[in-house]
């Protein structure tokens, strides 16, 4: 595989979760080993002892074409919007568990070697980008990575909400909410929710009702190219609110319209070759072993 | 839209669905009094009075342009396979309720006249070809429209299998079968399943496992273009069989394997313009009413 | 049958519900033609005109001896608390849709003479009863006859709790909420979560995590006369609410526990002879018809 | 604790599955260290060496006061039978994973010596015992401890059949099929279908139908004293069949009725003390330890 070698990482780790100090550490020195110049976000450079750069999200200058990322799946969600602001391809090195999205384990961190080589598989994600009302009537964008969700004020449990592809009315909804999920999200909360598995080569929208009052709702899935409009009824009695990525919670203006899209510029996941999605599967969903019924 | 026009349509009708034969003279009869040429396949012929143009199967002449079947969405798949052999677009007239197939209600056949002169909407849907060996080890191929299922024998309830995705491992099954449903597919016997609805246009494939022993088991959506090749272990006890839309069953050989692929052709389903594929869906699913908790 | 009969009802109906006033007078003078005293709940007595006995709730004196409440099941579960209070049975009018809880229709109210005359079916519905911890560090505690409801904070969306039955431990969660669900709540909340419908007759207690983060996660069904003991983590960020049929919604203090019992009082619900509880099932839920797949 | 103790068991153990034989041998003489007489049931005689009484089924006599299986729970569910017959309590010996119903581990079988002395749990379960007619008309009799399950022939799959509770029209169904599970099944194929987990002290019966062709269908958990009747519709092309505890399958006579009762004399599960249903729980469905998201 003839790809493009890298030259200039920018190391990411977020705080809080267990053995990220160690794991940045190691990577830094290891790819300093490698020759290959590294630069620590601000943020995570407070984990790190001393004796590296230092660089804030602003001044990521031109020069770096890669950020590695220490941590969970949510760790990378962080780091992918930096990523995407910068156009740049992330790879991840997860601590604890594997993630779906973060591929090399910790004790393992010479597999960057040969991804820095320019080893390495692409695997491109779509965003979503959001429009939406503010309950003080400000027009917001927001992306995400995993999900959109549409979900219940502290004082009420149920949302009345219609919503389209396209402009043609898919159904009117009176639900707990509504999960608007990438493929990539669709091994995140969506799949808590009763939702299918979505590779993430299809292009395609999961539209996922939460507690749906309706028996016979099912998970909807609809082409990744259509314009996905949810309609807050001005029936409810009060504003339900949205998250992107379990983040960013608002509060929602009533009778206002949630304009979801992909986004045009695609997150750039990196693996190790010999990378599989579906093994990944299987053990992060304990399929790996086939069980016995007795 | 300019559409092309049709001037000789094939008429097709299924025995045993009330109302059928009413329909098939109707339809006749508006037909030929819009001046469009109907020829009647011979099984069909047979549900007519008389005075009708009489047509085998293997007669269908090149000239015959336009399938119309009435009946259900089983009358609709079973046209399918002669519509696919002869490269010919499909009109549905329904009996009884609605079908996800067949649009036009018995009483509206006058909607066929627009689409004769044109104003129709063209729907285009994949057949699965699958290859298969059954087990007097023959090789035997067969074209599904909705889904492909393997089921256990008679005399076993559970079968061990495993999915490939263009060859990459997906899943080591022990279930009671597996569906592998096309989009349309995804709201026949898929849907009963617990699978999601997939919209026509999306090319995908659902890999529902029935029954499985592994409780994280979930729906899995793979890439339409995708290669779904399903081996059958040798350590089950006795053969598992296949179906195809719910026919053709057949029983198959230990040890082999199933490969599962779009085929080359299309069906083309028309559809009155005006049609709204969610408002099928909402229909069918009594979804229309927005239900209230009392 | 020889159950008692009827002499004094305290007429309750809810505000907001099409068609109650008019249903309350109706039923007001049926009543009185079948010289059935009748008292009218002092709130509901401001929906209808003139000519009618009000009583306040506290006035409920010893001679009323059942409750016609008018209404939905929302209406019902309200009078339910009134009828606990006061050890009265009580039977329901619907409006809009038949209920699971209000079995008589708004045009067939002259069903209520033969239930006065001591001719009908007795059946007890059990509540729970919820001591609990609020976040001001006080004790409280509330009566439920459908459901209570574990539900994340405005600012976090899922919880870490751990459920135990009378103190063995049954699951650590991690999860969006959990739903404790007695057999008269089976057809209400906890179905849109995907859970089984109990049979009111059976003893027993649901418990429904919603959106858990273990995919093996399934509903669990426990005696109904075993205690619930739901332990609130502090290891969540912010502290969790309850709610206690759709209202009452409190905020938990972290570190306390949730114990819910079978209260010691059942409401005694009053059928029309005749009622069938699947009867109900089947026209609630759209079963009545056997559906044909086409 | 002062229950009864144990002086002559019956061992039992079952071919087929790895370690059983060393086990046998093991427990054998473990139990004659005890002073405890030890019996030989016939077909588990040839996986062992020698040295041992063998006893045939029909000579179990009155003093054998306890059956020991050594395998899983579908070993179990054979000894339950022969227990059923003789009034004999069981306890289990694991291999391979944790049964439900097998305690034991294999490793640990010290834990019999409390057992034998009178420190031990009782776990009553309940068999179903069914007649049907068969497609040749005869009237037959089978017990079920997990579940019976109607299913369909190989030439349909779906079955059009009515369920009834104490002879109360439950649903029209037409489906794939039908599962009715004690609580002892809900974690058996039950499960797989989508079930709730009933704990073994609810006096209840799950209705689970197959692939319902109405998506509001639900499981439906009934009072476990109830008679559930299935009729067989006549309007079937080909007579579905029937298995108990996935054995013994048997074609039945098309327009015929299935009664399933309550059996009268229920299984006796012996448990070492500390046992847990919820633990069993928790390791065979891997929740014992809480899940991170990341």
């Amino acid at each position: 595989m003839a790809n493009k070698t890298f030259s200039h990482v920018l190391l990411m780790g977020r705080e809080g979760i267990a053995g990220v100090p160690e794991t940045l550490e190691k990577t830094h020195q290891y790819l300093n080993q490698q020759g290959v110049k590294v630069s620590v976000e601000s943020n995570s450079s407070q984990l790190m002892s001393a004796n590296h750069q230092v660089i804030a999200d602003h001044e990521i200058s031109a020069d770096i074409d890669l950020i590695i990322v220490i941590g969970g799946d949510g760790s990378l969600l962080h780091a992918a919007h930096i990523a995407e602001q910068y156009a740049l391809p992330v790879l991840g090195v997860h601590r604890g568990r594997l993630g779906f999205l973060t591929d090399i384990p910790p004790d393992a961190i010479e597999q960057i070697g040969p991804v820095i080589q320019g080893q390495y598989l692409i695997d491109k994600r779509h965003f979503f980008v959001s429009e939406f009302t503010t309950d003080n009537n400000e027009k917001q964008k927001e992306l995400a990575l995993n999900e959109v969700v549409l979900l219940p004020s502290d004082t009420a449990h149920m949302i009345e909400f219609d919503t389209y592809a396209n402009n043609e009315l898919i159904y009117e909804h009176r639900a707990d909410g509504l999960i608007i999920s990438t493929p990539t999200g669709s091994t995140a909360y969506a799949l808590s929710g009763g939702g299918p598995i979505l590779h993430p080569s299809i292009d395609a929208t999961i539209l996922l009702p939460m507690f749906p009052h309706t028996l016979s709702s099912r998970p909807i899935v609809i082409d990744g190219s259509n314009q996905v409009r949810v309609h807050i009824n001005d029936s409810n009695d009060s504003a339900p609110h949205i998250s992107f990525d379990g983040r960013n919670k608002k509060r929602l203006q009533l009778n206002s319209d949630i304009i979801i899209q992909k986004h045009q510029h695609p997150l750039t996941l990196i693996h190790p070759e010999g990378y599989s999605y579906f093994q990944t599967l299987r053990e992060k969903l304990g399929w790996e072993r086939r069980a016995r019924r007795t």
